[in-house]
């Protein structure tokens, strides 16, 4: 029951390449054609999928259909995950009015923020409750998922009352490095801190095409 | 030479970090500590900053201007990193608009759409150009980096067209898999994946509470 979190993390990516695959009407799938959509070795997605147990046939590939509905149900795709955002801001809006949270299961049902100019107002069909009352809404009202999107400097405040009030998975748009105690799961959206892990690459490529030079 | 990847992925958050000490006032910092921040052993944070030579003295710690100082030129961060924006939609504009960019030293320089009813219009300080113009522009004024911000049916082609244009590095907010040829990086920027690599701790958190009762 210990698989790595490495091997979790990759299932979403089989996920998506799956359900291109199906609305394709493709019916069958090699771990070779699956390996190449995914950048990993054949033997990589065998390994991988071995943990869920025995998918697919000797030398006959996956049925496409029956793997997506065996890892959705593995990821716990199968159902709703309600959501709430804190802080409603520009980025809080946009995410709010995201259109691609609700065809996966993701629903937002709470929008919470602090300034008194934007508590009441309406944000798509959410009207925007006041911070202050997080506990009691989440009391009445559970979420499964806190999404952050407040100002850096307030995020760890808010990420330890969203915990307070029993959330167990926290999606932050705080560029910061969140604590959360053991079994509360944290990942982090953040452009910046994906732009800087490839800009050790792209120096080296143009150190290297200026050696040439 | 050949540095793990997943040191690389982790050298940003230790920027992170290490500027919020600075800020701080902070000058000596021990790799237990930095480890607590960053939820990783000392051991761990030791083991990644000696590929790039040797920080601190034994059993003093290190020196917080100097290691972030030394991280930021590993890492390219100490120079300007030009980009374009493909795609000015609702995402697209948000990213233009985005703050957290520039201080870190990451510039949009163009922005592009297909939309003929976009094109011209500014957005922010940048016109938008028409996309049929990309490798015209890009011949004119090179960018390192191309984020991609346009509908999934698109995205591949227009990271094709980047590559073809000689960029080296992809943002990509699409909800595809993007194939890019060797040398070239890729990061997908993606809250739904990041949502789908917690439900399955959700659930099997919530299957053990089931238990319990």
């Amino acid at each position: 029951l210990d698989i790595p979190a490495v091997v979790i993390s990759r299932l979403p990516l089989y996920v998506q390449v799956l359900e291109a695959m199906a609305q394709r009407g493709e019916q069958v799938v090699s771990s070779q054609r699956l390996g190449e959509e995914l950048g990993v070795t054949p033997a990589q997605i065998r390994k991988d999928l071995s943990y869920f147990g025995r998918f697919g046939r000797q030398g006959r590939g996956y049925n496409v259909v029956e793997l997506l509905q065996a890892l959705r149900r593995i990821l716990g795709l199968d159902r709703e995950w309600r959501m709430a955002v804190i802080g409603v801001g520009r980025l809080g809006r946009a995410i709010v009015a995201y259109e691609g949270f609700a065809p996966q299961g993701f629903r937002i049902i709470h929008a919470f923020d602090v300034d008194p100019k934007l508590v009441g107002q309406r944000v798509n069909s959410l009207v925007v409750r006041d911070v202050a009352q997080l506990e009691e809404t989440l009391a009445r009202e559970p979420v499964d998922i806190g999404i952050v999107a407040v100002p850096p400097e307030a995020a760890q405040a808010v990420i330890d009352r969203l915990v307070g009030a029993g959330v167990r998975a926290i999606l932050n748009y705080a560029p910061i490095a969140a604590r959360v105690p053991p079994g509360v799961q944290v990942r982090r959206i953040d452009p910046v801190l994906a732009l800087q892990t490839m800009t050790y690459y792209l120096k080296q490529g143009q150190e290297e095409s200026a050696k040439e030079l």
